[in-house]
């Protein structure tokens, strides 16, 4: 388990790296929500945070033999972001067929692309690691990114200290252990509530469970928040039981309404895995604590179309 | 001409009731520019930061008697906002046949809201602050509104002191006006360049000329920039003559490119106003000093079915 010292060291090791995201204060119709705009980070993701801390925990001379990763997400140009900071190569194994965007926006932070089939991404990115002699910097199952990503909570904590709720989309889990250790430390009277897809509830079933339960892929990959996919390891599944204090489930409809209040009310453009926050509290207030609350907004990668369809959609 | 030392004065009575808005550093086809997101402020705009200060400034009898104004745009919302945080009345005159939905926000705050005939408004709205005996708190012709917009400059100059040029779009001219004064008092290298639709170019035109000229209300009305349809008064075409070193034009076609660039890379919503900043720099380089560059995003209410169109107007 890391601890609060780890993510305070993370958050000086990060200094202007990413950037300290403002809370902002909504009243929607007489209720307060407090917003953690992490879309506005380089790379457009809260994933910076991580793969900053991982690249500048290494010593100076294994992190200038470059890293690899494999990541078709933010991680992937949060890595590739992380690397040209420090001036050190990256290669990023993605899967064949990933979406053309995200390879170029990858490509253009100076990482080199490699495809494979997706069942053998990490197989293929562990190969070139050991070939090469870098070290990987895996997603989420890193002590490093995890203590990284907790520089949101320890942010959180500062701003406002008396935070009661704060609601973390959760996925592979990195976010929401980081957070969940920063503020259980923190800020001991408020609560951590993981939210996820229904459609990809596997942590909120593994949480009930007390054990981690698997869902297949295919099922997980049904959502349309693409960034919220993947499914926790042993690392952050421990984090994940020691720290929140549940998992909230939204419906597809309920994460594009959220997506569209967020585009009109706060002028944020969230991805829809950054909008199950919001959606969390929009459309779920009888399964939430009382008092104030923050929604993480974790990214803002979303194709322009999909943007002007949830938009439309709504206004019609 | 108002002062650094009314800035600082309106930043300290300002406090926590406007939101102090991070520097966001984006690369874009190698270039980098700093965003100043002013759309994230209350109401979506800067203009909280001059109403809050103008409210702040009263004495205390004075303003528990409340205020009025006129506007149909952000500085209404702004006004009952701030005498919301105060706890004063606000009445607010639109114009006849104002947007539902901006007259909606702004009764959402608490404000009374009051139609008069556009070319009566501002004789209403002093007829009516005549009889309740309150103050009135003008868009723009108000030194406590020019310091309280100038607060943006200032927090420019602290978080990026090497700044060498500050893109402001300019109407009325009190952002523009209070941005200069603080820029070219704190930062002497730094050039401050307004930026106006070519369709209400109305200020570069002035400033060429030395002297104020008038352009029809019917002429500057044909911009999609419905926040920069406005023009200067004297007081801060004064200003405007003294801190600006140019102003840049940008075309209808450059102000929907840069929204949309604002939303799909900065994942940041701008109205048209707030966009023709970022419109200069991605268009008129060649018109714009070298050197670290800021472009204020003044604001970001913009209705959803036009952002949706610009979205997919450029992705077809």
């Amino acid at each position: 388990m890391i601890t609060i010292d780890d993510i305070r060291a993370a958050a000086d090791r990060i200094g202007d790296k990413a950037v300290h995201t403002p809370l902002l204060r909504q009243v929607w119709d007489g209720r307060e929500l407090w917003l953690k705009p992490e879309n506005l980070q380089p790379v457009g993701a809260f994933k910076v945070r991580g793969a900053v801390n991982a690249l500048a925990a290494l010593d100076e001379t294994t992190r200038a033999r470059g890293v690899v990763s494999y990541s078709s997400g933010n991680h992937a140009q949060a890595v590739a972001y992380a690397a040209r900071q420090f001036d050190v190569p990256a290669t990023i194994v993605v899967q064949e067929g990933a979406p053309e965007v995200k390879v170029a926006a990858t490509k253009a932070y100076g990482a080199q692309v490699v495809e494979a089939p997706m069942a053998e991404r990490s197989a293929v990115a562990h190969r070139l690691a050991e070939r090469l002699d870098r070290v990987i910097i895996a997603p989420f199952d890193h002590a490093d990114v995890i203590a990284g990503q907790g520089t949101v909570g320890l942010e959180i904590a500062e701003d406002l200290p008396d935070v009661r709720t704060v609601l973390v989309p959760v996925s592979g889990g990195g976010l929401a252990s980081g957070v969940g250790v920063a503020i259980t430390t923190l800020c001991p009277n408020a609560r951590v509530i993981g939210v996820e897809p229904e459609l990809a509830g596997d942590t909120a079933e593994s949480l009930r469970a007390g054990r981690l339960v698997r869902w297949d892929p295919a099922d997980r990959a049904r959502t349309i928040a693409d960034g919220l996919r993947a499914e926790p390891s042993q690392l952050t599944f421990a984090h994940l039981r020691a720290t929140l204090d549940g998992v909230v489930t939204v419906t597809e409809d309920e994460i594009r309404q959220a997506m569209r209040v967020l585009a009109t009310r706060a002028k944020l453009v969230a991805e829809p895995s950054g909008a199950v926050s919001t959606a969390a509290w929009l459309f779920h207030q009888h399964e939430l604590p009382a008092g104030p609350t923050v929604a993480i907004v974790s990214g803002g990668n979303v194709d322009a179309r999909l943007l002007a369809e949830v938009l439309t959609e709504q206004t019609q």
